[in-house]
């Protein structure tokens, strides 16, 4: 991932989040990617709620997520997230997990967006999500 | 509760809605009261989903839950609701817990709301809700 | 899928399964995929809660799930599932979720598990699962 | 709350966490008081894992919220946390939630809870616990 504009998000992982196989669970893994997508518009100088208001939602196409090892209460992980693909209507961010004591890998992932407005119809991708990612 | 108008709804308990002390998780209960408030309204006539079209939503003032004795996957539970209190601009509903099949009770808990607009501003109680919830 | 074993689930949308985008949040399909796979192992004759009392879990190697089109609260899904593939160790579920009411298809999937055992180390596939999804 | 222990957690509102009303869903709360408590017990030196690996479990017998004005997507907040009431078997948690920025008080709770061992049967609360929080 060397010439990536690797954005990293620190995410402690929740009591709320383990099921009854005393790990995480899966479903948890695509609210993480959510609050790493977050913050990495924070760091980039966008406010997802000023887009929001504006009537630009960023609406889920596809996800995919694999899971090479358990993760459980408690561990503190890291979310790595870059922009893998950039087109004029849509958009796909990539992900990787890690532990941060060890960098250990436990998952990585995908999800595919496109930009709608309020009714849910496409739009194009803002010039200030271009400019933002492009760099 | 004998003269009371008990509305009853089963849900079965997801294995997402458990955490790794084996057991549900204790935020799982105000979701499946929010689950038997839907099909209670339903049932009395009430149609939540248009009346939010109309600008009337129920927001919740508090919430409370005994925790009675432990629930876990894929147990079949009993969810019974009522009518508390219902005044000019708030309501509350109160609930029990069971299991379907021994009618042990599990938990208990009530919610109290007032409706609001789209602004989050206190509206008086829709005349429907008082016709269905008065019988 | 004319020749497929396909067992569908019916699944309420709740309230707590929507986001601000006035829909539900991406996250909850993987939810409904693991209530769509615990009511076809029940209907299949496998218990899948005694399974974990003796030790075999299904752990969930990877997921996929393309969202076609929103969901709503109180949408009536169905959830469509079948096994697309069955190995020594490993199988992979597929799901289509339609809106019950006029079949129209709203989202697919699928996640890959492996059965592991208490300290989540790979275990063959019980030979119950293979009588009961080889059928 | 002057002469309180008060331990103060920081949690940014998840996506996830929001409904479609715009808001944050009710049974969120829940689980940033159990981040709270978390992050408390580190703060006082106490692993609340290896307490569950030692057969220590803190079982919630109740829980209690009151929402005071609504939170939403992004919003930074602040848990205030404090030991409430501290017995031989049991102890409560009080909570107040803030917004970070402005202090304006959004909501407050509390949980009272009992330590079990693995089987759910009531146990002395540890040494450490009385320890840590009667300072």
């Amino acid at each position: 991932m060397s010439d990536k504009n690797i954005f990293e998000t620190d995410i402690r992982i929740r009591y709320a989040e383990t099921d009854q196989m005393g790990v995480t669970y899966y479903g948890s893994y695509l609210v993480w990617y959510e609050v790493a997508r977050t913050e990495y518009f924070r760091s980039c100088g966008l406010d997802y709620t000023q887009m929001e208001a504006n009537g630009q939602f960023l609406a889920v196409v596809n996800s995919h997520c694999n899971y090479l090892a358990p993760t459980r209460y408690d561990d503190l992980i890291t979310v790595k997230t870059w922009v893998s693909s950039l087109g004029k209507t849509s958009m796909e961010f990539a992900y990787e997990v890690v532990l941060k004591d060890t960098e250990t890998k436990v998952a990585d992932g995908s999800t595919a967006h496109v930009f709608v407005d309020k009714s849910m119809k496409p739009i194009r991708i803002p010039e200030e999500i271009h400019q933002a990612f492009s760099k």
